[in-house]
Formats: structure tokens, sequence, C-alpha cells
């Protein structure tokens, strides 16, 4: 294929037709073109320098009951604007963010009546572009139905890709690197019987974030920004000629989004470069999102967290208290199996652990009534989100954790059922205040209600940004577990922290298969693109952990667990394993105890998906710096350039690194602890076993 | 067709088969057998005295994925137990209502594993049976889904019955007197595009309550009470059987009901007498309904109302403000039309009138911003329910009726969007306690979010209790419409004051048809049999009322307007039309002014479906009655027995009748007011024109 031609010859052929020249906006190497094609549609490309990144891509929308934008257009007009500012996230990976990119906006018109308006407006950065449509306020377009949208993404090669499937209520799956022409979703879908909910219609769909590689080393990802009152978008891929279609999940009665004038999509974002690093380094998705919301964020706070949660999801002990909700006592009670998590005692347990070690948060899962039967049954009102179980003692639990200086964090399972939750959410939030709970988590296992409704169509989007709003005013913050996958509204409503929308350190708990080492060197790339995600780390204890199922471990090294609180960014940090796990290694969990969840600024230092990833960041506020290398199966040497700390200052290295020996499979809990002085000049080489990592503070000598 | 034959082989055949004798239950005439078939399914059969009201018929429940009660099953006991008590109701047609019924309850088993058991419970009135399926606690019957009701009605003959279609979203259609051989509701659907939403894809459904009379003078209603977290009955006719079966409104993924054990159905009602008065006396629905679950009732007032309603059903005025939601004046503001009936000025009108005339009550449509782009595009959000439009001072307006004496009554549209509704309750419900509103008007007018539910469903079934507890614990009544039609549950919460659910008097509004003269024969005997109506009876200006349309007419003479006050029970009641039309007829609105809507006492004198209605009420906590006399097409003599006034007192008797040649369609607002003296042997003579009525109060002489 030769994509040059091709897109000289589209170009020409649509001066030909529409007498309207090519239209194109560029920063740095980035080179944004629009034009209409030979039948007068609209399309741009993108390139890198000299490479194609996309190639002429058709652009469009149809709607449902045809009036849509799915035919030819007229260009009315466009506009260029540059627009280069900083801003400073509540919490992030940096202090300050520069927003710097040219803007082209495209004013198009159907040709004939009623002659619908559309704006296509494209930002180009100096790492990639984003995209959106826009309706402007119009007579002749009120309520309108989106049924398709034909936006393109026409790739020039056979690229490697680290895809999931597009499932529409779950992000959960294990990646697959492969061509783009190998991409066949159906065996992985049928199989991954360990997530709760699937459903993945079409085999050549995958998921966003999609991370690309081509054979000469450009670094490409999709995904899209501002998600809100629009559905997600997946891509369906053409293995033949390597286009990619955007394809949104739809709603319960088959649409996809119902829109009305002025509205307009999210972005759609296309992150280039030919340096991996550089990817994720991009701030280019939490550009395109829109300033905070909150009328007031001084009272959001990143955290730490332990938590009543590994000892469930390793069979240890249960979320709920009776066997069954059916079996009622005499008095029509309960009946405890002695097995129940939450209890008073074993949630202070977690709170004198949290205190003893400096750990903010601890979260208690299964503290209220409702667990006896809680999945499955596509069951409206499961939890009632503020009935306690009778051995979990909500007040006096409150009393203790703030004389203990901990937070308890809330948990609200919902099923599924957000329209329960809608329902209930005003004494909900309300026990919240009253127990000064700062934090809550959030959950959707279960088919959605609305039924037939999707977790990732629009109503749920709309369900999720409801939820952070209504924390918000609530003065707390929010992780989502089983939510739409992130596109950057952490900017918007700083107070959602983070959520899950990936598969987490717990599928090592419940299933054989777990997460195999590379996992974690795909995620940056991927989930994480759209913000960060409460993945669970820290687990010491990595083989012998599930009495049931013995042969279940954890596919990393100690070391490496300890670096994942450097390379996954969040402002959540769990603490996850139990707490005798981290009393058996003192010395390991001191790094838990140091890492900060805030930072001043960030470098990635090396990074290629699905082999290793080394960042390291500075503490918000603070001269200290955090450095975490991980690597995939194979073992390697990350070499750390101290470049990034102050000239002429001395720090006090602190390394926690795989000894000798150490192996994901067979030795992964050996490490070794040693302590150097460097400074800027310094090189570190850091070992790293198969499946392993190491982590170093970094600490101003004084 | 020889019923008793048909209904002994069953019984003979069930006993050879499962060694079960048919149980029975009677109460007076009514007399109820169960019966396993020789299949070994349930069965049940209805006889009013020698007459078979219902031969035997099937009982059954489906569940969705298999392992239902739709096969044969055992009968492990059976109880019977005699219940008689009576209570008061918080408001209504008498002050004490009788609750006699004897109690069969079949337990039923599955003869194979798992074994699920199955409750059967029958209760016989004096007036009919009342029987439901209730699922007891049991392990092997934890969640399931009803994918159909096999419930059967076996009518022995081809019955006359007066019938709407059976449609998932509205109850709004004309009612048809047809035999159960000619039923088909095809054309009808399909030609009332004056509905704004209709699902009908049954051609034989009909709707409940349906009221039948069987050619040897035996009326029955088919109908159900206490309809909670179930879909609404409708049911299937099969026109050569004359068999009816149940079948249950969808929810939005093609099942019925998603129920947990211990759970239970509404109860199917069958209301038997050989005289058609005593069907509309039964209070056989109300007494299968719950006690009250409000815990304080005293502040419920039923009332009179007058309203910004009529002027824009007849096209005088909107209810929007400006033309359109997108042309907006230079300042982003809507530009007026001048045509907004809910402005300041106008609604102290009506505060002004209503204080003058003693009516308690001013409903107000219109007051909220987004009557731009309120209907038809399946929306969620279109009002917030507390923005008024910049024409409506709401501050202003309640100070001024709190000054007046007057109360003004809240509107809600959420055209159809039950989830934003629910979304918006607490600020909704908060501004009406803040601006002192008792009562509100819901409208459910549009497509139903969530997408795919139906106004009848479960789901939707479920929110309007959910209004009803909102509003219950705001301490404000309501009055839904485009609601599911009421099956008694005005019992169990005693502020759902009325509802809509049938085609009231606003369809001679805004159609060209109108309602036939015999309609409001027929709603006391169909729609009425479920609970109270917002019918807004009381138009005076009954023809020239529609600029646009000066050929549309009510098909009623004015007196039948007065009378349909008495006829037509409800605690809320409107006085529709115009100030202006009842200060043109200020003798006859003085009959309005003096009808009360709380009864301790009501006698039906007499009463043919589709033809004519006496009835005759006594005010509560007072001596005075009132009556209300109407007829359909044809004009007939209404005689009077005044038995039911205390035995030797004098009453002053003011008659507001249609006058000589007084005709509905002719000659609609001839009356004659005329006043006697009469006691309680004194038989009043009541002339009542084609289309025409008689009102009558009765106030002790002193």
């Amino acid at each position: 294929m030769r994509p040059y031609l091709f897109l000289l010859l589209a170009l020409i052929a649509t001066a030909a037709h529409a007498a309207s020249p090519p239209l194109t906006a560029r920063l740095g190497q980035v080179q944004l073109t629009f034009a209409l094609n030979a039948a007068g549609q609209p399309t741009y490309a993108v390139r890198y320098g000299q490479r194609p990144v996309v190639n002429a891509s058709r652009l469009g929308v149809a709607f449902a009951g045809g009036g849509g934008f799915d035919g030819p257009l007229r260009v009315l007009g466009s506009e260029v604007t540059d627009v280069d500012n900083t801003w400073q996230p509540v919490w992030g990976e940096v202090k300050s963010i520069r927003n710097h990119y040219q803007q082209l906006t495209v004013h198009l018109r159907q040709p004939a009546a009623p002659g619908r308006r559309l704006d296509v407006v494209f930002r180009v950065f100096a790492d990639g572009v984003g995209f959106r449509y826009e309706w402007p306020r119009q007579l002749a377009l009120g309520n309108f139905v989106v049924q398709d949208e034909l936006t393109e993404f026409a790739l020039p090669a056979d690229h490697q890709a680290f895809w999931i499937p597009g499932d529409y209520d779950t992000n959960e799956y294990l990646y697959t690197r492969s061509r783009l022409s190998a991409v066949d979703n159906a065996t992985q879908v049928r199989a991954s019987t360990e997530i709760a909910v699937r459903d993945a219609p079409d085999a050549q769909a995958v998921a966003t974030p999609l991370m690309l590689k081509a054979d000469d080393g450009l670094y490409v990802n999709i995904h899209e920004a501002a998600q809100v009152d629009y559905p997600a978008m997946q891509l369906h891929v053409d293995r033949a000629s390597h286009v990619l279609t955007a394809q949104l999940v739809p709603n319960a009665v088959g649409s996809k989004a119902f829109l009305h004038a002025p509205a307009h999509t999210p972005w759609r974002t296309i992150v280039v470069s030919d340096k991996a690093p550089d990817i994720l380094a991009s701030k280019l998705i939490l550009n395109l999102n829109e300033p905070s919301k909150l009328p007031d964020t001084g009272w959001i706070r990143p955290m730490k967290f332990v938590g009543v949660w590994w000892e469930m999801q390793t069979g240890r002990s249960d979320w709920k208290y009776a066997e069954s909700a059916d079996t009622l006592g005499a008095q029509g009670q309960l009946i405890p199996t002695g097995r129940h998590a939450a209890t008073t005692a074993n949630v202070k347990r977690y709170l004198d652990f949290a205190a003893a070690h400096r750990i903010p948060g601890v979260l208690v899962e299964g503290w209220n009534v409702g667990w006896e039967d809680w999945f499955g049954a596509w069951k409206e009102h499961v939890f009632d989100f503020t009935t306690p179980y009778p051995d979990f003692d909500l007040p006096a639990l409150a009393a203790y954790a703030k004389a203990k200086g901990v937070q308890l964090i809330m948990h609200h399972e919902t099923s599924g059922a957000a329209t329960g939750y809608e329902q209930r959410f005003d004494s909900a939030y309300q026990l919240m205040n009253r127990y000064g709970y700062p934090s809550v988590k959030t959950g959707y296992v279960g088919r959605i209600i609305p039924r037939g409704e999707h977790h990732d169509g629009q109503w749920m989007s709309n369900h999720f940004v409801r939820v952070a709003e209504m924390a918000a005013r609530h003065r707390v913050t929010v992780d989502m577990h089983e939510a739409v996958r992130p596109t950057g509204l952490h900017r918007t409503y700083p107070n959602w922290l983070a959520g899950e929308a990936g598969r987490g350190n717990e599928y090592n708990a419940f299933t054989d298969t777990g997460n195999p080492p590379a996992h974690e060197t795909i995620l940056p790339f991927t989930r994480f693109m759209g913000g960060p995600m409460d993945y669970t780390p820290g687990i010491f204890k990595l083989r012998g952990y599930q009495a049931q199922h013995p042969a279940r471990q954890v596919r990393t090294t100690l070391c490496k667990q300890l670096a994942l609180y450097v390379v996954l960014y969040s402002p959540l940090q769990m603490a996850a394993d139990l707490p005798e796990n981290y009393e058996a290694h003192p010395d390991a969990f001191k790094f838990i105890e140091d890492v900060p969840v805030d930072w001043d600024d960030t470098r990635v230092l090396e990074a290629e998906p699905g082999e290793y990833i080394t960042t390291a960041r500075q503490e918000k506020d603070s001269q200290r710096w955090f450095v975490g290398a991980i690597t995939g199966e194979h073992a390697r040497t990350a070499t750390l350039d101290l470049g990034f700390l102050p000239k002429g200052k001395t720090y006090r290295a602190t390394i926690y690194a795989d000894a000798p020996g150490a192996d994901w499979h067979t030795n992964p809990e050996a490490y070794r602890i040693s302590q150097q002085t460097v400074r800027a000049g310094t090189r570190l080489r850091l070992p790293l076993a198969p499946g392993g990592g190491a982590a170093v503070s970094l600490v101003p000598a004084e």
C-alpha cells in the first residue's frame, strides 16, 4: 500500500469536486489535514513528520431515521487559532500542565434541505491530535438520535496492537499483542468466564485506549477525551485494510445517543510519538477535558489505604454474613456463618495497622446487608447503602477511626443497578457525611439496570458523572469500579480520584491465569491513558495466599509490586495485602509507607509496551523523588540516569531490588534493600528479575 | 357449551389423577372451586348461585428459563379461614368498609426436583373473588423471573364486553361495546393518533378493568388489586372459546417481572352480581389492598380545584413561553410569544376566582421552563421541576395564594422520563414544601425512560409507588396522569388521591371525536373500578370553545357535567372550565361550589353500563346529600327514590335539570334549576336529555 499516493489522489479529487482546498493545522511534527473526498464526504489525515499516522479517513455521524451527516457536505468556512497556556491540576503527576495546540474548526453544512450544520474541531498538539463533532444551535436541528458514528482511523500499515475486546460491559480482559490483521476476540470473550458480565458481539471490535506500534517505531495511541453524554467509542478493525471504525456502545433500544443541538461528541484522540515514553507523558487527553466544575477543591485528598478486601478476594473470609438470605433464625434474623470479614473487631485490626504505618485510609467491603444474594439476578434493590450487618458497629468504628487519625472508606456495590443507587443517593451520602467517610468506592458488578443498558453506554456514562457530582456535593471523593473506562474526566471532577475499568491485581486472587508479567507494562499505555486506576498493588505474599487454590500466584516479584506505586499513577493507592503479610516484611513495607500519591513532577525514563517501564516522580511540595522500574517476562537491567535531580545536591537513595536468583515464578519474594549516596550525575543500574522490578526512594541528604 | 358438565368431568379427572378432592370456598352466592385438572395443573372456577361466572380455568406462572409453575403440581394442603371486619378509609365514598370474606389457601409443590412451592390464595366475598399467587420463602426459590402468567378466565359464553385495547402505554382509548367474539383492537389502535404513545401488539388484547355482561343479566368485572412490583395484567381474548388469558406488560428485555421469594402477584379480581349497581358499590378491590402505610394521614385533604389548563387545552394560550428553545434573544434569553398562560397576572386571576367561589385549589400547568421542547424526542432531562419561566413569579404567587386562602397545585410533567424525575425528586419536592404547595399533578406524556420500559410494566409500577412515597414524605398529595391504571392502592397510599389512566374530558378539547355520550356511563364500570380519576368535569361552555376547531363540542349537556361530580367519585375534582364561563352561569356553578369531594355514604340507585347511572352520596360529617344522574345517548327519566334520607326529616332539594328541548348535540346548555321540599318517602322524577344529566343537592330544612 502506498498511503501518500492515496492521500494525494483523495485530496486532488476533493478539490476538483468541492472546490475547497484541503485545510491544515500543525504543531511541531504533527500535521492534520482536512478535506472533502471525491464523494463530498469529510475526511482527515494525520502525519508525524514525514510519516503517515492516519491516512485520509472518513468523518461523519449517521442519525436514526436519517437526516444526519453521513452524506456529502459543504464547507462553509474554517478558522485556525493558536492556544498556549498552562494550568495546575488539583492533584496529578506534575505540578503544572502546558496546553499548547493549534485549532482548526471546519464549518460544514448539508447541501440539501434542511441544510443542517456541523462543525468538526481539530486540536493539533505536539504529541497528537484531538477532534470532535460539534452541532451548533440551529433551527434545522433540535433533538436528534445518533445511530452510528462514521469516524475512521485509516492506519497506514498492519501495526502491532495491544488490545482487549470491544465489550459493552467490561474492560477487564487480558491484553493481546497482535497485528491488526489478527484481531479476533471471539475465543477470548467466550473463555473469559472470570468476568461477570460480557457482551462483545463484534469479534473484530477492540476497546480504547488502543496502543499501536508501527514497524518503523512510531507509537500511536487512540482513545477519547471527555466522554460525557455519549456512549464509549470502541473500534471495529477491518483486518484487511487496517481501517478502524468508531463503534458506539448501544442503548437499550439499539440506538447510540440522544442529543439536542447545541451538542458535541467527546474528543477522539490520537497520541503519537517515535518515543514510547512520550506516549505515557502525554497530557493531551487531560488538556481536552474541561477545567474543574467543582466550586471548591481544597477538601480533596489523594490517599493510600489498606482494606478489608484481599482476605475476601483470597477466600479467607466473606463479604456475606450469612450463608443465605433465605435461611432465617427463629426471630427472622440472618444466621451468621462466622466467616464474615467486616466485623467490628477485624476492622479495628486494620485501623490499628493503618494508624501504626501512616496509611490514611481503611476500605471496608461487606459492611452492609445484602451480600447473601447480591449478584447475578439482575435485581434492582440489593443494597440500601445504609444498613450495616449486626456485627459491624458503624458509630463505634467511626469514633475509633477518628481517635486513631485514620479515615474509613465507604463501599457502595450496586450490583449494576444504577437506578436503585440513584434512588438511594441521598440517604447513602448523608450517612457518609454523618460518620465522616471522606471517600467511596463504588461497584457495578452485574448487568445494568436500567435493563438493556450497558456499562459503557450513554445512560451509564451520564450516571457516572452524576455519581461524581453527588459525591462532590457531599465532599466525598470517589473510586468507581466497573465503570466506563476513564477519558480524563478527573480534570473536570477532581473528586473522581480513580476507577477500575481494567484488569486489576484482584484477578491474581480469583483466577488461575491471573495477570501475566507483561500486564503492568501494557496498562500504562492503554487503560491508564484515560486516567488513574485503582489497581491495588502491594501484594507481598505472592504464592500460597489462596488455600483452596494453592497453585495460584501473582506473576511479579515483590519488588515489582513496590515499583507499581510509582509506575502506575493514581492518587488513590491501596496497600492491598493483609497486615500480617506486611508485618512479615517491615523493611520492604517501608517503601509503601514512604511513597506518596501526589506529585510535582514525573519523568518516564524508559518504556516499551509489553516490555518495561521506568518512571521517576517528585513528591508534591517536596524534594524527594521516587523511582519505579518494572519488566515483563524478561530479566533486564534498568539504567537510571538521575539527571532529574537538582544539580549539585546529594541524595540518599534507598534501593529495593530483586535479589539475585529472584524470579516471578520460582522465587518471587527475594529482595535486597541497599542504600547509597547519589547525585544528578549518578547512573544507577537496577537488576530486574523475570517479572521483576525495582523501587528507589531518593531523599536529600542533609 | 355445557360448562357444568365440563367442570364436573375436569374434577373427576383431577381426583383420579392427583387423588385430591376439589377445594371450595363460598360466601353468599359466590362459590369458588379449586382443583387440579387431568394434567395435574391447578384450575379454579367461580359460580354465582347456580350460574357459572368462570368455568374451570388454568392457573400457573411460567418462569424465564424454565423451572416455574407451568406444569403439573401437587397439592400439599389447604386451609379455609373466615374474616369479617370493618375499616375506615382516610377518605372515600363511604365512612366505613366491611371486609368480609372466606379465604382458601392452597399449598402447591412441583412434583419433581427442585420441588418449589407456590400458594394460591383465594378470597371469596359476597360480590366476587380475589386470588393471587404467593411464593413462600424457600431455599429452592430465591430470585426468579416471571416470563408469563398463565391465569385464565374461561367465560361460559360470548358476553357483551366494554373494552379498550390492551396497550402497554396508555388507557386513553374510547370504549368499544362488543361481544367477546368481536374483539379486535387493531384498527382503533392505528387510528387513535390523538394518543401520544401507543403500543398494543396483540389485536385481541384488552385492558382491565374489563366489564362484561352475560345475556342472562349477570354482570362481571375483571381487574386486579394492589398491583405493586409487578406489571399490569391485560387479557388476551380467545374469540372462539371466550377464554381470557392474563398477559403481562413486558419490561425492556422482554420478560415480565423480576421477583425474589417471598413474593406474590397482585390480586386478580372478579366482581360479580346480577345487579349492575352492586358492581359500582363493590369494595372488593379496596379490601384486597393493604391498609395505609403512611405514619400519619391527618394532613391529607381531598379538594376541588380550578386551573390554568382548559385555556391551553382549547388553544387559547400555551404551556410554552417561547416558540422555540433554539431561537434566543441577544442576551441568550427565550423570546416570549405573548401566548404563555402561566403568567403571574393570569394565575392571580384564577386565584381570585377560586377565593371568591370557595374552591380550595388552583392548578397551574406550564409554569416551568422546558415546554418549548418537551414532547416526542424521548429525552431524559426536559424539565428540572424547579425553574419557573421569567413571567411566573413563584414567591409572589405563593404569598398571594396564601393571603387569599387558596392553595396552588404543583405540576410535574416528566415527558415519560421517570429516571430524570427520580434524579430530581428531592429538589422538586423541597421546592413544593418551601412554597406551600400541598398537592402535585404528575404527567408521563411520552415514551418511558428507562428506554424500552412501558408505562404499565413492573419498573414503572414501582416508580409510581416511589412517587407516592416521596410525596408522602413531603406531605404532598398526588394526582398521577399517564400512570398505570389504579388498582386500589389509594388505600395503602391515601395521599395518592387520583390518577388519570383513562380518557378524560380533555379529549373534548383536542380531538374532534371527543368522548361520546355513553362514555361517562361506562367509566365507573371500568376505569373507576380501580380508583378515583381526575376526569376534569364541569365544562359549561360546551360548544365553540375551540376557536381553531369551531365544530368541536362536548357530548353532554351542562347538567350532565354537574352530575359527574357525584357519579364519578374522586377526592380531587377539577372545575375545569374557564372562570368567565362559570361567571356566565353563576346559578349552575352553585352546585359545583356546594358539592363536596369526600363522603360518608354512597348509594348507587340505578346503573347500566353504557346507558345510565344515578348515584346519591352523603357529604362527610354532614347531613347533606347530593345526587347525580346521567344518561348516554338516550333521553330517559331517572326515578329517584329518596329512601336513603333519614326518616321523618325534611330536606330542601335543589334540582339542576336539563331543560325541555335540551340535547347534547343541539341544545346542551339549556338547564332549569328548581327547588322543592322532600323527605324519605319522596320519589323525584328527573328528566334527562339525550347525553343529559341531573344534579340534586339535598339540605336538611331547618
